[in-house]
């Protein structure tokens, strides 16, 4: 089998070659990056792999391409990509809502990624991380509301977000001017609750994610998204706080035992799972679960690996679905 | 007039002083701590004060006591303060939900405070900036419920907690372990989903302090709550996100006028506030106001100074508010 990983040197692109060592028989790995990076050298398996430039012609003979570039690179590579039938596993935005594009985290709906028409997006980081805290409970009963605040890591913004964290707090430890050129503020012990770009309802972009990705990766037309985005300053794990309304009201215990069940998702009783306890690892974490006090449903904590589950390890997990799936 | 600090050396009591030295004319000023801090002297306008330790005729003479103790302390000097005739401004939460005691935001509701039996209450440090941000909407249209996540500053937990979070970035920095001793676990880099202590309802002692002081200071008797509290690595300043329901549906503009009429508030319309913007002075910030998707209500978040008006400057302003108003 024969793999591309476009954006290879950032922080998901090296994550995927990772995930494809950890999750995949071995394969034939070709890597992509922007002319600067052309010629460097990557490790799979303990061998170099030359990092390559893009071309028309660069995706003949893949099976499949897995993209962590921007929206308008995803948009400018899809043609050619299609024309090689290689298979596109795309983590920017780009085509996450077009009905023709399925939008897939194997655990909850892998089975969609099997009517794919040779594109198949990767979800949004936060989305994929409450997806997979929820997805016990909406086969529970379905979800019809929720109220989500996020914690997001730095890592959100590629490796240039953590090594503007690391320079903001060296710089305020030598009384220096602290520099912010990836968020839009000083993000060392601060909270900034912007990402995305706003969008007309006053939501960003990034909120409406929640909403309408959501939606699409549970199959919840109706379902009522309120998030806010919050920036953090933790390296590489997302957290959220949801509380949530299902239509029929749960036993608490039914929900614990679907937590437990959840194929992905470690379920804490009454430890408490902080984002740093979820970095470096597939599993998402959930906790702090009770019964909510203004919804006819539940309250719960979840953290996950933001560069992991939340993007590469989810990104491969389709390739695994499609190998062990496609051929039955 | 006389006024006694009840833990005068830590965080909230140092800044106690600052604000009675700003918000206050000038006054005769006594400093109480424990024991092993007899004897130190602290700064008043400029001259030294001596810091005493507490007997039972400490309070004799005093006007008002501001409390910055622990519960169980207040709970010991309550009736020597009582006796004494001075008025006890109590910052711990052992006498806030107590029939008898009001529990005052002076900008909200202060002629509570005008009916005070010898003590009145300091409410919790994130329901004051809660309410702050909120009881301009709530005197349009009744808050019926809501859902609040917290953002917490370190500050919460202290001097010591401010410190902690000080020696896990060092310790980090030169690859030591990582002590943790105030905290139940790393707070440097790391958000934690658990303040107060677990309660039977599976929220925590300050989540439902949200819930029960929010209700008394806004007179809302039916208000529901649902609230999750998270310390992150910020300083001083607590910051929430907040999605809420009002009785009557309202106008975005009418929203908008009443948070920037609102005393104590400063209203972002198109920026963005952090934390970090408001440390280190007495306004609660507000900011991402939009209609919310779930509820018929409005989304909002706001950060305030936790030391300055979620402690020392709201009781301060307490004692303030009662110069100004009982005398009338």
């Amino acid at each position: 089998m024969k793999i591309g990983i476009l954006g290879a040197t950032g922080a998901v692109g090296r994550q995927m070659i990772i995930c494809i060592e950890e999750q995949l028989p071995e394969v034939t790995l070709k890597l992509f990056a922007s002319k600067k990076s052309e010629g460097k050298t990557m490790k799979y398996l303990g061998k170099d792999i030359v990092v390559e430039s893009v071309n028309e012609h660069s995706f003949d003979g893949l099976d499949y391409v897995l993209g962590a570039v921007s929206n308008q690179l995803s948009k400018t590579y899809l043609p050619w990509i299609l024309k090689s039938k290689a298979v596109y596993i795309d983590n920017s935005s780009a085509f996450r809502m077009d009905e023709d594009v399925p939008l897939v985290v194997p655990e909850i709906n892998g089975i969609d990624a099997l009517h794919h028409k040779g594109i198949i997006a990767n979800p949004n980081c936060s989305t994929i991380i409450a997806c997979m805290a929820l997805y016990g409970i909406n086969h529970l009963s379905k979800i019809k509301k929720m109220v989500v605040s996020t914690y997001q890591a730095v890592s959100g913004a590629g490796l240039a977000g953590m090594q503007e964290l690391t320079n903001q707090v060296q710089a305020l430890a030598r009384q220096e001017e602290v520099i912010a050129q990836t968020f839009m503020t000083q993000i060392a012990y601060n909270c900034i609750p912007m990402i995305g770009s706003p969008t007309e309802n006053g939501y960003t972009s990034e909120e409406m994610k929640m909403q309408n990705e959501a939606s699409k990766i549970l199959h919840l037309d109706d379902l009522k998204v309120s998030c806010t985005c919050v920036r953090v300053g933790v390296y590489r794990s997302h957290s959220m706080s949801i509380s949530l309304e299902t239509e029929d009201m749960l036993e608490i215990n039914d929900v614990k035992k679907a937590l437990q069940q959840s194929d992905g998702v470690v379920f804490f009783e009454d430890e408490i799972p902080t984002p740093i306890d979820a970095s470096n690892q597939d599993n998402v974490y959930v906790g702090r679960l009770r019964k909510d006090l203004v919804f006819d449903g539940y309250s719960l904590w979840c953290c996950g690996d933001q560069i992991r589950k939340g993007a590469a390890s989810n990104a491969v997990g389709i390739i695994d679905y499609l190998i062990k799936h496609q051929t039955m």
